[in-house]
């Protein structure tokens, strides 16, 4: 069964989503949809189109599932409900104290439409909080554990570059290796904000702008460094370019548990991504997750999932025979 | 829903699932079924009932799913598909190259009989296979790796008690660090045998027996260590009884793979567990998923299924909405 594929936005995660579905033989890209002019959007699969948002509908019987690639504090909450009117769909809303209210509005419009919607894909959420679910169901007494980095934070480079006097900037958060280590020597420790991750940050400054002053800024900025150990490196704009153009994240998930009759053995469970390209990586959990979104639809199913209700099955090409003679 | 659990075999994986189901107030063990006389076997749970094997079918309808922890080269091929024909029913059955043969014949009578077996179940086969279809799944194109350890590996502490002049012993598999940094590190190594584990092992003599002769015997031993580094320490009994007694286990999942238009960029995904008690772990894997049976064979499901086909949900004692709240 081959997936036909949309894109609802084209940036990186967009992107990333071409790129995927390039991977992966039983999809194939029919259309990306932009809110530009088409004809300004250049995209890198030769037989795929690109239209305006405004077409969706004309789409609705040539595209088996559309992957939502807008952001989640504006454009998922509104396009994710009203997408699935049309089309099985895939986000990755990633506002986690949104989520319910979210899963509740898209599944009652896919309920409506009988379709699939698929929220909160990708890593976090996506794989670490399937790694929180598994770990949490097989050692039920134990403490939860999640760091992040080191990687970009989108959210706290904009935040920098917000400050006057700053050109351009980015920042890394990176986890505390020895409170990683605590944590894996079972030790439960109870870790502060401040204990599991430091900030490093590279700043561009404008033409005579007060360096110190921009420090102070930064470091005292409540919610975003003020709780935190936070590093500031004054570079040049070339170097900022050259060394820090990527987007590299991931993390660990860790669950130390106990079992026994008197709770005397100890055990560590480890999920750790390390990755180049966050959007892009991102993008390869949502093709997955699209060709399960599709067998689920193939089925008669309809209404809102998450990762938590998709059997590990449906995210791949191969077949239950072909799976367990392989990876069971 | 609470499900009563019933526990065919009484050994270490058994006393582990009982260790289990007092850690989930949603469990509750019925009675525990030996080959032994009940008379002589003491458990540690007072509400439960020591049986014999001979009255399974006694307690059709007083079980919601049986846990058959018994051995997998001869007691589970025939135990879980007789057993199904009583009760739903979860394995761990490990021998990797027979789960097709054992998927089939379970799945017949599971069919027949109208209830759900889970094969299979524990972290390897379990976590590790799970681990293994989702890293395929997100990155198409890459290498698979797993290492095992460090851990105690009951088949090769039992191939050097065989050996004569031996009185005790006990063997660890030892994942290669450097192995693992260069599957870390993206390098994507190709790894021989001997490059991924080498094999210590501790052994108590007879007395007047030639260490040099049981060493040497060890080391050549085709299959268990011949293709390894091995080292071999004589120790004494007290020794090995103080230090050596635990059956702690664990290892290594990882996946490193590629994504990008030109493939420029370099993910790894890391699975480890860390295992003071590899029982006692296993125990509480089987009984997550024995909460799974117990909730699909209540939709009217039926056959046979490995942890590829359970969507991650079913596992927890928490609702969908709870799940989605505190852990997406």
């Amino acid at each position: 069964m081959s997936t036909r594929i949309g894109i609802l936005g084209y940036g990186n995660l967009g992107r990333g989503v071409e790129c995927a579905i390039r991977q992966n033989d039983d999809m194939e890209l029919a259309a990306v949809f932009t809110r530009r002019d088409p004809a300004s959007v250049s995209i890198l699969t030769q037989t795929a189109q690109v239209c305006s948002v405004k077409d969706l509908a004309d789409w609705k019987d040539k595209i088996d599932v559309m992957i939502i690639c807008g952001g989640s504090a504006t454009d998922l909450p509104k396009q994710t409900p009203e997408c699935v009117k049309l089309f099985n769909v895939i986000d990755s809303f990633d506002t986690h104290a949104r989520i319910p209210e979210h899963f509740a509005n898209v599944d009652a419009a896919a309920k409506e439409s009988g379709h699939i919607g698929i929220i909160s894909v990708g890593w976090d959420p996506g794989m670490f909080s399937l790694n929180r679910l598994y770990a949490n169901a097989i050692l039920p007494e134990g403490s939860d554990y999640t760091f992040w980095g080191k990687g970009v934070s989108q959210g706290h480079s904009d935040a920098i570059r917000r400050i006057e006097g700053v050109k351009n900037a980015k920042q890394y958060t990176i986890p505390v290796e020895s409170a990683l280590e605590a944590v894996r020597n079972g030790e439960n420790p109870e870790l502060t904000t401040r204990q599991k991750h430091t900030r490093e940050c590279f700043v561009v400054l404008e033409e005579g702008a007060d360096a110190a002053k921009v420090e102070d800024e930064i470091k005292t900025m409540p919610n975003y460094f003020a709780d935190y150990d936070t590093t500031v490196h004054f570079i040049s704009e070339e170097e900022l370019l050259k060394n820090h153009s990527g987007i590299p994240h991931g993390g660990f998930v860790l669950r130390s548990g106990v079992t026994g009759w008197e709770k005397e053995h100890k055990h560590l469970i480890e999920y750790r991504l390390k990755l180049d390209s966050n959007p892009e990586f991102t993008a390869s959990v949502l093709v997955a997750y699209a060709r399960a979104a599709h067998r689920l639809a193939a089925e008669g199913q309809k209404g809102c999932r998450s990762v938590f209700d998709i059997a590990p099955a449906y995210l791949s090409a191969k077949s239950g025979e072909e799976l367990r003679a392989s990876m069971l």
